[in-house]
């Protein structure tokens, strides 16, 4: 799906795993963020049954990459962890090695199993599903008349992406201001196209995945209001 | 085909589809450079038919990107909107959302379909080919004994290819000059290889689209000389 | 495999295929870092019998990049020059062309022939495997008390993988410093795992190819230490 997440950032694969779900089930998934590995963290695989059909399959390290995912797509049906060799890769100059890139050696041949028909509880011991790493997406909170939100990711184009929907705006009304913690407000448009954004001025956009995001026309908003990940952000009506 | 292409710059979009057409056809191509997804501009699919053989289906906006390529390859056969909903993606989470992302879907469908043997005419009304938006790639010009010629790309290694053929620049000698505007002339060798230029001269060699690259040996030629893409220079013989 | 090899640099792509090895078997590689593409340089096609079974074909320029996979690989059982016209691509468009992009038109189009069971002996003529171009991966060296090493390749984490294997380092005992030439001495703990490394402190972790990798938890050791690819290292007991 994507080689593009910053190194060790766990949040951020969880985050493109759980914007995902709607176009990814039936499917086996590999997902591979792994800063824990060689240590204590568990390796294992998760089922969900998401609600437009088809079974997804969640492949990885137990430390919160796989569970926002699993949440949207119905929830953990089974999982289990990889812990049985007999599913590993048999690499033969594997003595002594291999220990650093669960990647190749016990997710990808789990992965590949699980293609090819393999049922999950055979791949090891049952895990409960409660027990498993992970924090669901937060969720904007009000504040006095504020609505304050935090910024999911920033993609390519340096759209903002934020955990609001069209329908936590609503209520707030159409002329919008936003702010940095102790920075000045800035009007913000909501527009339902990039270019329909006055030029220079960035704006509310429903993006792909139906969440608000900060955009400008052709240019970075993340850059123009310094912006990143993880970052909040204030909204309210203009009084 | 590539990732690589700077987000928004259709041309740059245009002119790497266009070099590709020799070794594209039979093919579904689906491409997306499209700043104005969600406006006005149309969706399309184009139908050509290289002299090669094979028939070559171009998908994407129609924003320029898609037409380069088609008069490359034998000119527009057959062209329609994609406008038909019934085609696109039924995302179960759509209502509100996907509206900037047609990549997605409306382009990736039509090609998926494309792809499975529906015919270019099921999946919306025809277009006027003449109607298309899209420029061809220009050619140089001569200005007095020069030849105006423009940067059309700079590879990854820093070669600079230039809209000229190796006929167009035949008339002018072996023995050439190649100046930027208002700095001073770089005398600049033909060579059949990178590893046939003198070291640290640039120099320019027929690259593998048949144009001529302005090049460095293991070196980039663009930042030494100062040029990207759309950039203008002049070529004539040394006197 | 991989897209990430630095521009020219045939000593990367080397260290690569040979990394891979074990892990490629039964495969046609097709594999360029060609910075004398179109000049004497021969292109080749090689076969190797690793020792864990299966064929491994390499295709490329010989030039050294395939020399030490195929070492690896249990050393080269047969080889051909890529020199017969007849199986290079029949692009139309050829004539004046190609010449620098063998990638294309001589690697794919052989490496497509012997991925559909053409065999090696028809691709051109047989060439002596003595005469291949290449070196072995360098071994390290004792200097007095000290192992004289060197740095293969740092990883996107910023990992700085040595020539050096946990036997390699056994006869030195569990205390070790590290030194770059000129500089001061830098206790290196031994781990097994990235997440057991003090906070902030380089050690020696095993990597995932059986080699010792300088390395930080969650940071660049190479950035750190100041290393890169070809650096030399030493490596001794703390006394």
């Amino acid at each position: 799906m994507t080689h593009e997440i910053p190194a060790h950032d766990v949040r951020a694969g969880a985050l493109t795993l759980w914007r995902l779900v709607p176009w990814l089930a039936p499917a086996v998934v590999l997902a591979v963020v792994d800063p824990g590995v060689a240590t204590a963290r568990r390796a294992v695989a998760i089922e969900a049954s998401p609600p437009g059909g088809g079974r997804l399959l969640l492949v990885g390290p137990d430390n919160g990459l796989l569970l926002p995912a699993a949440q949207a797509a119905g929830g953990v049906a089974r999982a289990v962890e990889l812990s049985d060799p007999a599913w590993h890769l048999p690499a033969p100059l594997r003595a002594g090695k291999g220990a650093t890139f669960a990647g190749r050696d016990v997710f990808a041949p789990a992965a590949a199993h699980l293609s090819c028909g393999v049922d999950l509880a055979r791949l090891g011991p049952a895990v409960e599903p409660s027990g498993l790493v992970g924090q669901p997406v937060e969720r904007p909170r009000r504040q006095g008349d504020a609505l304050v939100a935090t910024v999911l990711w920033v993609d390519r184009y340096g759209n903002a992406q934020l955990n609001v929907t069209p329908a936590d705006l609503a209520p707030l009304g159409p002329a919008l201001w936003l702010r940095r913690p102790g920075e000045p407000s800035l009007p913000v448009a909501l527009a339902g196209a990039f270019a329909e954004l006055p030029l220079g001025r960035p704006g509310l956009v429903t993006d792909s995945y139906g969440l608000c995001a900060l955009c400008l026309d052709r240019a970075s908003a993340a850059a123009f209001v310094g912006l990143g990940p993880g970052d909040t952000v204030s909204i309210a009506a203009t009084s």
